[in-house]
C-alpha cells in the first residue's frame, strides 16, 4: 500500500479533489488560493475538530465514516441555525505512513454525506502531523430568512427534540464493550443520521431557540438555558430513547435512559416553540421553559453530571 | 500555571472569546451553532493547517507569534484573490496538559494580526489532542469584484513579487543554527509581515494571474505556469532579496538568493500583469510570462529543486 509520505502533497491532491462533492453554488473550486461561492442571504459558518482516538478510532470507523461523521456534525450545525448548508472546508493532517487509500476512503464520506444535500467540498489544506487531525468549516446561506439562535428561548415554550437519542453512545458503548457489533446502534455511531432540512422546517414553524444535541441533552439544555437566561424542565419519561439505543441496552443488560440523556453525537436537534405550535413531523415534546430559575432541572431536580468536556480527564 | 485540562472546556472560552478580535461584519459571533456574517458580494474562502512540530515550534515562537502567523497566512490568501478578508473561524487542538496562559496568548496574537484589518474572528471549536494543532479558515468578500486566479497569465506578461523575498526562511535558518537571533528575519519568521491590500491594488491594476508565496517562489511560480499553461521565465538576478535576509546570510557565510527563491511563508504575492503596466508602489519584475512550455526556468535553465513538499520526509 502506498503512503501519503511516499505520494507527497501534489499526487495526492491530484486523487482526491476529483472525489470530493460538488456545489451548484462553487463559483471557484479546489486549486487556487482560495475558494469562491455565491451567498444567497447573509453567511452561515461554524466549525469542528476531530482528533484520532478522542473523537473517531481508525480500528472502530473506516476512513469513510470518518469522512461521513466529520462531514454530517457540520452540516448539522448550519440547519440548527435554520439555514441551508452551502460547502465545506476540510483541512486533513495525518502522519505520513497514512496510507493514501484512507485519505481517499475519507474523501468518499464526505461525498457521501454532502452530495444528497447539494453540498459541496470547495477547499482545504493537507499536512503531515503525529495524529490524525480534521478540521472542517461549513457554510450556509439564510436566504433571506432569520437565523434561530439558542438566546431566544421564553418562558412558557414547550421543549422538544427533533428524533430520538442515544443510539451513538449506545454504539460507542457497544464497541467498548466488544459486543454487539452487528447491532444499528455501532452503525449510528460510526454514521450518524439526523435529518438535514428539520431546522429550517422548525425555523418555519416558529422555533424560538435551537441547537444540535452535540454534548448530550441535558448539557446542551443547560446552554440554551443560559443563553436565553430561563430554566429548561426536561421530563425523563418523554425523552425519546432511539430503538437501537434499546436494543442496545437490553444486549448490555443496562437502562438506556441515560444514553438519551447525556449521549452525544446523535445531532438530532434541540429547540423550543411557542406553546400550542403544530411541531413537524419526528419532532417530541421532552419538556417545558420556565422562569424563575436559569438552568435545567430533570423530573424537578438539578441533574448531577451533564454530559462530556472536551478537555476532562 | 493552570492547564486547559483543569480549567474545563466552558471556563477556558470565557477567557478566550473575549480576547478575540471582532469585525463590523459580524451579525451573530462566537456562542452559538454557528456564525452569522454579511457578506459584499461573492464570498471568498480559504484554510490553512498548522501542525506543531512541522509548521512552528514553541520554543522558537510565542503563543501570539504563532497566532499572528496563522491569521496572517490566511488573510494573504484572501488578498491573493484580489479580496477583501472579513472573519475568520480557528480550530485549536491542544495537549490537556498546555497552560491556559498559551491559548490566551495564541488569542492575543490572532488579534493582533487581525484588528488592523478590521478581520473579526467569528467562532471556532477548541479540543484536546496529543500535539497542537491549529486550522483557520479565513472568509472574505469580492464587493463586485472578479476574483484574481492562478490560471489567466498569458504570454507576454511580465512576472512580479510585491516585495522582497528570503527574510522568513533566513529567521528559519539563523534559528536552527542558533545564532544571530537578535536579527531582523528571526522576528520576520516569527511574525511575517505582508501588505494585506496589496493583493486588491494589483487586482485594480490588471493583474491577470496571483498567488501568495507561501511555498517559495519557484514552485509557486510553476503552480501559476501549470494552472495557466505557460512558461514562465525567472531572472535570479533580478529576484528581491530581502535586506533582512542578506544580513542573516552574511552572518551565517551563505548566498541568500536560494532563499528568495525558494523560501517559502514571507506571503509577498507573485503576481502576472500585462506588459506595460504601471505596477503599484513596492512590486519588482522577476520574470516574463512566456509559451513553448509549460513550467519555470531559472536564467534559461530548468531548476533541480522547487521547494518545500508538506509530506516530504
Amino acid at each position: 500500500m502506498t503512503t501519503i509520505g511516499e505520494l507527497g502533497e501534489d499526487a495526492i491532491l491530484a486523487l482526491f479533489v476529483p472525489r470530493l462533492p460538488e456545489s451548484d453554488a462553487t463559483l471557484l473550486g479546489p486549486g487556487d488560493d482560495a475558494a469562491v461561492l455565491s451567498i444567497d442571504g447573509d453567511l452561515v459558518v461554524s466549525s469542528d475538530v476531530l482528533i484520532e482516538g478522542r473523537h473517531f478510532r481508525t480500528d472502530w470507523s473506516t476512513a469513510a465514516d470518518i469522512g461521513w461523521r466529520a462531514a454530517m456534525q457540520n452540516l448539522v450545525d448550519i440547519d440548527a441555525m435554520g439555514a441551508v448548508p452551502t460547502a465545506l472546508q476540510v483541512t486533513l493532517a495525518a502522519p505520513s505512513d497514512t496510507e493514501v487509500d484512507w485519505v481517499l476512503g475519507f474523501a468518499d464520506g464526505l461525498r457521501e454525506a454532502c452530495e444528497p444535500h447539494g453540498v459541496g467540498v470547495v477547499g482545504g489544506d493537507l499536512s503531515g502531523a503525529s495524529e490524525i487531525a480534521i478540521s472542517v468549516t461549513v457554510l450556509g446561506e439564510t436566504h433571506g430568512l432569520e437565523v434561530v439562535t439558542r438566546g431566544a428561548a421564553a418562558p412558557g415554550d414547550v421543549v422538544a427534540v427533533s428524533g430520538p437519542l442515544g443510539a451513538a453512545v449506545a454504539g460507542f458503548a457497544l464497541l467498548t464493550a466488544g459486543v454487539g457489533l452487528d447491532l444499528d446502534a455501532v452503525d449510528l455511531f460510526r454514521r450518524p443520521r439526523p435529518v438535514i432540512g428539520a431546522g429550517l422546517e422548525a425555523a418555519l414553524r416558529g422555533a424560538t431557540a435551537m441547537m444540535d444535541v452535540s454534548d448530550g441533552l441535558l448539557r446542551d439544555a443547560s446552554r440554551i438555558a443560559r443563553a436565553s437566561d430561563v430554566g429548561i424542565e426536561i421530563e425523563s419519561a418523554a425523552v425519546p430513547v432511539h430503538p437501537a439505543a434499546q436494543e442496545a441496552a437490553d444486549a448490555l443488560g443496562v437502562d438506556p435512559l441515560p444514553w438519551a440523556l447525556t449521549g452525544g453525537e446523535d445531532h438530532c436537534l434541540l429547540a423550543t416553540f411557542p406553546s400550542g405550535t403544530l411541531l413537524p413531523d419526528g419532532w417530541t415534546v421532552v419538556g417545558d421553559v420556565v422562569d424563575g430559575y436559569q438552568g435545567i432541572r430533570v423530573d424537578g431536580a438539578v441533574p448531577e453530571a451533564l454530559g462530556w468536556d472536551h478537555f476532562g480527564a
